[in-house]
């Protein structure tokens, strides 16, 4: 069982695949473990695309990531978490939007932004341990230090969870950072260019009515982090 | 041609169909235009999922939109827009995070969130001036006012791009707000509960070397705006 996720290593990088490979403005695409990872591992969610039937559908998780491995919970009776679970392709995209990139001519308008795109075949977590381990994975990549200052979970409430692992074959990051990139001829024009840049921001924490208790330390931790 | 988007009807919404109908806590999900417009109007990416010969793959886009219909544009080269082009079915998913939410028990840890789920099929605008319209939409809906205050496209930059229309067939958006709910019996346990609340913060404009202007007025009223 996984205690820990492992340090990247940082030599080691995804397979370029015609799955994964950046094709669009190539130099901006990724595809070292550590690069990947930091992506994954700032998104709130991930956007789990599945197909489902003749179509597709694409889902916004939470989710975690153990070394190369995504992992999602939910409901046991949710449909798509079902679907992940018979071993069914998934690709699951991440962004971070940083700030828009405004430019002499429209055409070289642009956004900022840190993306992962991860394609994987996943399945069910039944072990207890590991199901456990693979929660604690989760949450403690939201709130370090939460897990164990908290009602652990009860067998009914496991049962009603279903907990998949999803190892990542192929991924890749695509990030776009910096100024405008204008054409010289442009330069001159009388329009202001710059970036206006966009940041998440922790507020303080609301304690809820019936909380009975101080803010532990740390959620201040969590609050000075970003 | 459209000139502004209409504002929705307050009784307008998408219809419930197999594809959109929310299963999973019902109760946070919603279909009428205003709730499910707000939240694809406030979230910088869409993730367009499509079905990529045998699987599916889900890339983070830029949108604009217009009416009930979504707008994408890109390299001309691109081959996830000639695949929307080509009038593939498309999902595309929209997820804001507002807050975490600590409850008592680990079971009722939860996210505060706004999603929304769009499903369609696409084809291209061809004609110019529908095109060049598409392109302000998306423009002004990132920075109001930016349009008219930046060079043009010329006519060898429009052929270069690729802008696809997606009229919405249906959609839904959920969302979790508020505070934790914890099972009675745990109330007493003396584990801190509420929000962690994160909000997206717009900071001061950083201007390109070359600007050579001051900012314009729009870029303060983008700054006070969330």
């Amino acid at each position: 069982m996984p205690s820990e996720t492992p340090e990247d290593n940082a030599d080691q990088a995804y397979p370029l695949t015609p799955r994964n490979q950046v094709r669009r403005i190539a130099q901006r695409g990724a595809y070292d473990d550590a690069t990947v990872h930091a992506i994954i591992d700032r998104a709130w969610f991930g956007h789990v695309a599945i197909r489902d039937g003749d179509g597709v559908v694409s889902i916004p998780m939470l989710h975690g990531r153990d070394g190369r491995s995504l992992l999602f919970h939910g409901a046991r009776a949710s449909r798509l978490l079902q679907q992940i679970a018979g071993g069914a392709e998934v690709c699951v995209s991440f962004a971070e939007v940083n700030g828009l990139v405004l430019a002499k001519s429209l055409f070289h308008h642009s956004m900022n932004y840190r993306s992962a795109v991860a394609f994987g075949r996943g399945h069910e977590i039944a072990d207890a341990s590991e199901k456990l381990e693979a929660l604690r994975i989760i949450t403690e990549r939201l709130v370090p230090g939460r897990w164990d200052d908290a009602r652990t979970p009860t067998e009914k409430e496991l049962n009603a969870t279903l907990v998949v692992r999803t190892p990542i074959e192929s991924a890749s990051a695509k990030i776009r950072e910096g100024g405008p990139k204008d054409e010289a001829e442009d330069l001159a024009l009388p329009f202001w260019t710059g970036v206006l840049p966009l940041t998440e921001r922790r507020e303080p924490p609301q304690p809820a009515d019936d909380s009975g208790a101080e803010p532990p330390g740390y959620i201040a931790t969590w609050l000075a982090g970003s």
